[in-house]
């Protein structure tokens, strides 16, 4: 397969970007190649410094880049000529499998939905993170920041894709999906969650309930939805209580499961192809970590699962 | 001062908020009275098993309890001699200064509205809770459960409730108020955040803009704000969190300050009173906290200063 990936996103691209491809077709099969965008003399350099061969690698020059500042709607008519630009018009036309990139989220957004698009009846697309549990496992919450003033009937339809993507990239049967609300007991909640609820409980899929913020760490579900402000907050607020335990020296293997290179990068469920979104401070293991993610997620074939699904649902 | 203390509320009741009272009388002074509402020969034979003398203790017979299975409307309806529609009726004529209960929150939202009510021009009343900083001091967050669905408005003077109390409970001079959010720049999150924003910018307090979640835990900011909704689930994943790594036996000073017995209830802030909402798991020891921070809050004179400036506001 023909994994995309920007050279140029990230806070340190794009130096652990190319090492961290280098690291990741370490692991891959001889037939898969990382595809490179950004600028080429650069990328070669970097490549030449690390002394590693081509074999797995290809660079498709780009001579823009569209950074943090960008505002994006207007970065991709402005720069026709940057990695975003052209991995996106690769992943469309079908030169490229799937597109990663630690840069910009919000025209990550927008470059898919100006490319691929979202799949024929997704109301809206969204990101998935995988909190640790403190057993062993995952919880996948969602939405974690696309989506800030999600509808019932978004929430009910993200419960779909995240128990899709729990099943398919993550090998768990019959996931269970909880709403996230205040309250175990159906009717608790604000106006948006009592909604969600009574779609959500005739869902054609393994809803388990309300989940109260304590059951993310618990092992009793396995899909968290959420309101993707309210998703965005609550993995922030992990993120750093987290970060600050770790930096008090406390060490503990529950606590270092909240790295996020383990991962590298969240899908963005919904799209009509693999876009996995990484973090702006993503270094070559989390680069690494996405490259490998993207090509499980290609494999899982989530993406032709989920179009055969929403077709039929309506 | 007369500090009145449901005995019959929260899941260790009466027993252990009588031992409670017992603890927190020890460090009253000699003027200071705890009225407890509740089944008098109960208290009373509770009081004679620890072997303490009824000094500063009084109790007012009440034959009936809501419980947390009540309904809040109705059970004021039905049952009228219960300890919290007694002490409630208390507050309201002044026959205590301040009233506390471990017991139904719900209840003790519609006992304040039926009796002291709200102060003159209060919109809503809300819940603050305080979270430790990792360095020292605790972040005022509010709020965390009473209004599910916060207006714009509400949020703006949440942010002039939380900075009073910051001030006059906690001995803040001119709060930092920072607006919940998952980014930091003016124009970051939903519609309600945004909107918030604008109000919140000119609003008479210190606003010092939106908070990324981090901030909480940092000391950039004194009182942070949130929908009702948000704050209550951010409040229970922060403790569950806390608790899953206190129960893995790491042993950390910040990780014990998120003991809810050190402060042992929450102040209804925009009530026209004194009234304080205990953790329905309360022990001794946070009823004795939950005792001392009712003298605390009424001795802080916020109830009288707040008036005064929504009056003046108006």
């Amino acid at each position: 397969m023909r994994i995309g990936l920007d050279a140029m996103g990230g806070d340190f691209a794009p130096n652990a970007i190319v090492q961290g491809a280098i690291k990741a077709k370490q692991e891959l099969s001889a037939e898969d190649v990382i595809v490179l965008f950004g600028a080429k003399k650069q990328i070669e350099q970097i490549i030449e410094e690390q002394n590693v061969d081509m074999q797995g690698l290809e660079i498709v020059d780009c001579t823009e880049v569209i950074d943090m500042h960008d505002s994006p709607i207007k970065a991709f008519k402005e720069k026709p000529n940057s990695s975003l630009s052209v991995g996106f018009a690769y992943l469309k036309k079908g030169l490229v499998d799937t597109f990663a990139s630690a840069g910009n989220s919000g025209a990550m957004l927008v470059g898919t939905m100006y490319s691929v698009g979202l799949m024929e009846n997704v109301l809206r697309p969204c990101l998935a993170a995988l909190i640790p549990k403190a057993q062993e496992g995952v919880t996948v919450l969602l939405d974690v920041g696309v989506d800030t003033d999600t509808k019932p009937e978004v929430l009910y339809q993200f419960g779909l894709l995240g128990s899709y993507y729990a099943e398919k990239a993550l090998g768990i049967v019959s996931p269970r999906v909880g709403l996230l609300n205040i309250g175990e007991e159906e009717g608790k909640g604000n106006l948006q969650s009592k909604a969600a609820y009574q779609l959500m409980k005739d869902g054609g899929y393994n809803f388990v309930g309300n989940a109260e913020p304590s059951e993310i760490f618990k092992s009793n579900v396995d899909v968290v939805v959420c309101d993707g402000f309210v998703g965005n907050l609550l993995m922030k607020n992990i993120e750093s209580f987290a970060r600050t335990i770790a930096k008090r020296g406390l060490i503990d293997d529950f606590i270092s499961r909240f790295n996020y290179e383990i991962y590298g990068g969240l899908p963005l469920l919904g799209a009509n192809g693999v876009v996995i979104v990484g973090h702006g401070i993503s270094n070559d293991k989390a680069i690494k970590s996405m490259v490998l993610h993207s090509k499980k997620i290609y494999d899982s074939k989530i993406v032709e699962s989920l179009k055969s699904v929403l077709q039929s649902a309506n």
